[in-house]
């Protein structure tokens, strides 16, 4: 079978995606009996093609990392993004656009687009997974689609498909971790002698904090990441807006010293914890013992501790993430998308 | 659909599936619409038992509990294990009886006939995945059924679901790992200033440690664990005799006490790493540092840390395990086995 796939955003994550794509495709042939063709890539800044015969991916992405248009690659000029949606004849969409935090939107009108025309809807983007959960996910059941967001959370580390998966008939009862890297880097460095501003900088230089790092900071992005756990993992729906949230610009150097001379480290912690029928869900700053696995998580790595009803203590840890890893999540999610069942 | 199911091996882990079966059985109707019954147990010494209508599971574990036999529960009288296999009417056969190291026998023989019958095969032995994994999985296939066997490392914890369901695509090229509780917990105790022989005696107080604790110490069942993973993960059939083994007998208090001073740790360290068409795989001890997530397994904590083509180091850790979690490997196989798919 040939997939059809088109990618909606084609910055960072999609490009990585896209070579992803060039790199595993013999291997997918080989494995899975998959053979796939890019009909349509829609950039915010470099022009939309459509070919339904197959986009030549590796021609696309030397145009765009020359600063140049994918036009001239398209069989037709598509005007925008809602006609790239209506006209591409595609059988998977991905959507990597940027996140909105508030409102999920465009991404949400983007997939229930997809999914409606009949594709898989596969997104990066946290905003239609704390947004549109549940109507998404309703809309691909009766067409028969999937939506899938493996690397909304822990780039490409399987956690939404370890539960969905792995962990058949078990029931999530808590969860604890550090999910935003960029802060977890600032505390590395400064435990290291880096004021918050040098850290922050620093996290800036290499490209993990925007240039207004708020997102990170104040626990907004750790925010929304704990709402998609709950939202998917517990069953339960919750907004970004709902959960209780400190960020870190009130850990100074002093209190990251008085935290070492205890033996213990400052953390972004991300938790959930269900009470009754709601749950109580926060991000906050904690000092963590050596004697939990979220203390020696160091820099970018990231960690989940999973409590259920049926295992001890569960922890998740991914190290090194970046597009590339985010770029397999997306992969993943589109094999489980289409693979013929294993077994 | 109700499901008959067979018990063949009744210990500890047997008893704790059939209690964990006991405990989720409105929720697997409610989440699955399974419903299941146990229409054979077959115990080492209390007795067979068959009823094609159902065995009172509560009244089955009170009657072994009790030291007594479950023949009175039989419709009919069954002498052997041989009858129990060839009897039974069963869809699933959960093999749980003691592991062979040398030969996977009888347990390989089990789940062949089961097999052969049409019934999935679910086991929590190591034996038959190491010495039969590639017939038995092609038996299955040509069978349409499945051979399934998470429990046989860490426990309930999900490890080759994780790369057979959620890690598609991903080419596993290494691992590394604290995979025997026993001489985790040993070595534990020996910092906090046991002698090996007062930390041996403690983990056969807790039935952690077999009377004869060699298995373990010598690092067999982690050379079986190794071999396990090598040959189901990276597809390279592997015997525990061929991997590289060294037990930790030769660790001394006084070899703890200089890894201490350097701020490392003794581990018994279960290692594979391919190596053109082959692989190098080993068991031994070795000083762990800060910086590695295996330094903070505690006790009988274990992880395991992949190294695949397409995610940064990937490690999965599980804390308390027990013969409930591994009842939990068994459930998950069974739900993988006959659940239809979620999507």
């Amino acid at each position: 079978m040939t997939i059809s796939l088109a990618l909606l955003g084609f910055g960072n994550v999609g490009r990585a995606f896209a070579r992803l794509l060039l790199r595993k495709r013999a291997d997918l042939a080989e494995r899975y009996g998959i053979t796939f063709r890019v009909t349509g890539i829609a950039t915010g800044r470099h022009g939309i093609a459509i070919d339904p015969d197959g986009l030549d991916l590796t021609r696309a992405l030397e145009l765009v990392e020359a600063g140049q248009s994918l036009a001239p690659l398209s069989r037709k000029t598509i005007p925008d993004t809602g006609a790239f949606l209506a006209e591409v004849p595609a059988d998977v969409l991905f959507e990597n656009t940027p996140v909105n935090h508030e409102t999920g939107e465009p991404a949400i009108t983007h997939i229930r687009t997809a999914l409606a025309r009949g594709m898989h809807a596969i997104t990066a983007n946290k905003g239609p997974v704390v947004h549109a959960y549940g109507e998404l996910t309703r809309l691909a059941a009766e067409k028969g689609r999937r939506f899938l967001f493996e690397s909304t959370v822990m780039d490409g580390a399987p956690i939404f498909s370890l539960f969905r998966e792995a962990l058949p008939g078990a029931r999530l009862l808590a969860f604890r971790g550090v999910l935003n890297s960029t802060t977890n880097l600032i505390l590395t460095r400064m435990e290291a002698g880096e004021t918050f501003e040098e850290a922050v900088a620093y996290a800036q230089s290499i490209g993990i904090a925007e240039t207004d790092p708020s997102a990170d900071v104040d626990g907004w992005d750790a925010a929304i990441k704990v709402a998609a756990l709950v939202t998917v993992l517990m069953g339960i729906p919750l907004k970004p807006q709902e959960v209780e949230r400190e960020g870190i610009r009130s850990i100074t150097a002093e209190k990251i010293a008085t935290a070492r001379a205890e033996g213990k480290r400052w953390k972004l912690v991300c938790s959930a914890r269900r009470e009754g029928e709601g749950v109580l869900a926060r991000v906050r700053p904690e000092k963590v013992s050596p004697d939990s696995p979220l203390y020696g998580v160091e820099g970018t790595t990231s960690i989940v501790q999973f409590e259920t009803d049926v295992l001890g203590l569960l922890s998740v840890i991914e190290a090194d993430p970046g597009p590339e890893t985010t770029a397999y999540g997306l992969l993943a999610d589109f094999l489980n998308a289409v693979r013929p069942q294993s077994y």
